[in-house]
């Protein structure tokens, strides 16, 4: 996948760096790792530092030193999730921010400007995710809602898209804008939302509004559903999916990229995953363990660390716990991705 | 100064690593940034993981996986300063835990086993740090425990040093023993401490005792009676100091050795020191500088993130604060002792 700052092996998954920084992971340990691709939260970008701010700096990969890629999500799924008295109509959502209370308005072209402002390498069409459960006839009305959205997020961004800070730089190249399936656990809806956005033409194309609460079947029903109908030669991206066997399962699918916010998450709670399974670092039986986390893990945190060690610095709370325990989940993802990539490479 | 675990060159800095960790660095980027030695604090230590189990896991330097040289205090300081209920006798000091209000109880003797059990190339004997302001008579009743625990420190350890873990795998190299002159503001004291400690020939010396209230003037009239006792083929060491003006100054009078959470914990509230002064990351004023830190600083985080990122990810309350400010701040005050170290060394 050609993008303007880097070019992609996929499947690829992409560790979130929701406020400009993957969480407690500098930017030189994302390079050892073989990042190629961050994900950051337009919704608290927006809010903190503020856009402008950022565009004036040059664009996010500037502001945060990030010379790879770089995806910002609309915004939508966190006014959805975080923000306060929210209220949505045809034309946007107006609500209030978690931080401060503080009144927004978010419309299509709002998230547009915003984003093109961050100037990630991909954009994301403003949506609705349509929570679980839902009603048919709220996911349909859900849906009227996304697919208006789009269209509108898509002619906006087309006719400013060569507004990103770095377009002239980089010799005109500018930012690709994906679209969002939506639809809930109804396949004809995903059908059609599927079709309508392949008709509009975006540079990608993204399923959304899984893992959500459904069953995990209903999950994999869904993507086996809709991949087919999405163009195999764009990029298709499974967001805010999910535990490591399940971004291997839905790579092998055919889903280009994935990013989830739980490698990182759950590192922070102590909660490691490795080729042996998950692992509690915190139990008591890790205390005088001098083994790696992973002894199949080639990652700079099995290599040098104990899990004797590790447990200590989560009893105390020090902040090196959360560093290292976010380092080896990443590497354990990046890994997963690593392995299916070689795996579909045909034999030379 | 050699150590079982490294040659140090002095003077140096010793960044602090209290419960095993410098907080929010790592081994691999304090050692990147050049750091010789770094402090563990018994007090800690001992209550967690415990010193017990740090021995099984044969020592600190392998509980935490660093390879270069470590210096433990006595604990002494913090009985004093974090522990709750405690009671001094000539024996010993009992005192409840800060964690969890459990009962313990501290000797020299006990010092000194704990010590060991951590083993780290430098252990300090057990003192009672005398507080200021402190009554002529109140520092000289203070003295003569230390000056009697100095003593009982010295025996129990040549007694049992070749126990540390790593004895046998150096070849026989041990652990070395620091005294600790104390004294208060009383030149009188402070020389008697110093000559006493002398003719107990410890392994090297140590002035304790001081940041800890008096006005600076103080500070330096201490160091300048006591330095010119010590031997000066023995290392001496300044515990707990300071600010970058004063490490400096230090250095130059003829201090080897100085420990201080002064460069990290200043770094996890925003205060940065630069060649231009210190500077809050907090101010308004910078966010949007896309200037480095400190231009004239040669570090990972100067030669990678302007102040702007660094003030953002201080407003968001993100770890890479913690973790890009801390690494700043501790590369200045590494950089301190090596512009001391150069301008020291005779021409070639």
């Amino acid at each position: 996948m050609q993008l303007p700052h880097q070019t992609v092996q996929t499947p690829v998954f992409m560790p979130v760096g929701t406020a400009g920084t993957v969480k407690a992971v500098s930017q030189d340990v994302l390079e050892t790792l073989g990042a190629q691709i961050i994900l950051g939260n337009t919704y608290h970008l927006y809010l903190r530092p503020g856009h402008e701010l950022i565009r004036r700096m040059g664009g996010l990969h500037k502001f945060i030193s990030w010379p790879r890629a770089m995806l910002t999500d609309s915004g939508g799924y966190q006014v959805f999730s975080l923000s306060k008295l929210r209220k949505v109509t045809d034309n946007g959502v107006s609500f209030r921010s978690h931080l401060d209370g503080s009144s927004h308005f978010f419309t299509p072209e709002h998230s547009m400007d915003v984003q093109m402002a961050l100037g990630a390498d991909i954009a994301m069409a403003f949506d609705e995710c349509t929570e679980y459960p839902a009603e048919k006839s709220r996911a349909q009305e859900s849906l009227r809602l996304t697919m208006a959205w789009a269209r509108r997020s898509l002619d906006h961004h087309r006719a400013n898209r060569h507004t990103v800070p770095w377009c002239e730089e980089l010799g005109g190249q500018t930012q690709n804008l994906f679209g969002i399936v939506q639809g809930g656990t109804y396949r004809d809806l995903r059908r059609e939302s599927a079709e309508r956005l392949v008709e509009m033409e975006f540079d990608g194309y993204a399923i959304g509004g899984l893992s959500v609460g459904e069953p995990r079947e209903l999950t994999m029903e869904t993507i086996a559903e809709v991949l087919p109908l999405l163009p195999a030669d764009k990029p298709r991206y499974l967001m805010g999916v999910g535990y490591p066997d399940e971004i291997e399962m839905y790579a092998r699918m055919g889903v280009d990229m994935m990013d989830c916010v739980l490698p990182t998450r759950a590192a922070r709670h102590g909660l490691l995953f490795t080729s042996e399974g998950r692992l509690n670092i915190k139990a008591k039986r890790y205390a005088e363990d001098q083994g790696p986390v992973d002894p199949e893990c080639t990652c700079m945190v099995c290599q040098r660390y104990s899990r004797a060690y590790l447990r200590h610095l989560m009893q105390c709370g020090e902040a090196l716990s959360g560093i290292l325990n976010s380092i080896h989940n990443l590497a354990y993802y990046l890994g997963i991705m690593e392995r299916v990539r070689k795996s579909l490479q045909p034999e030379g």
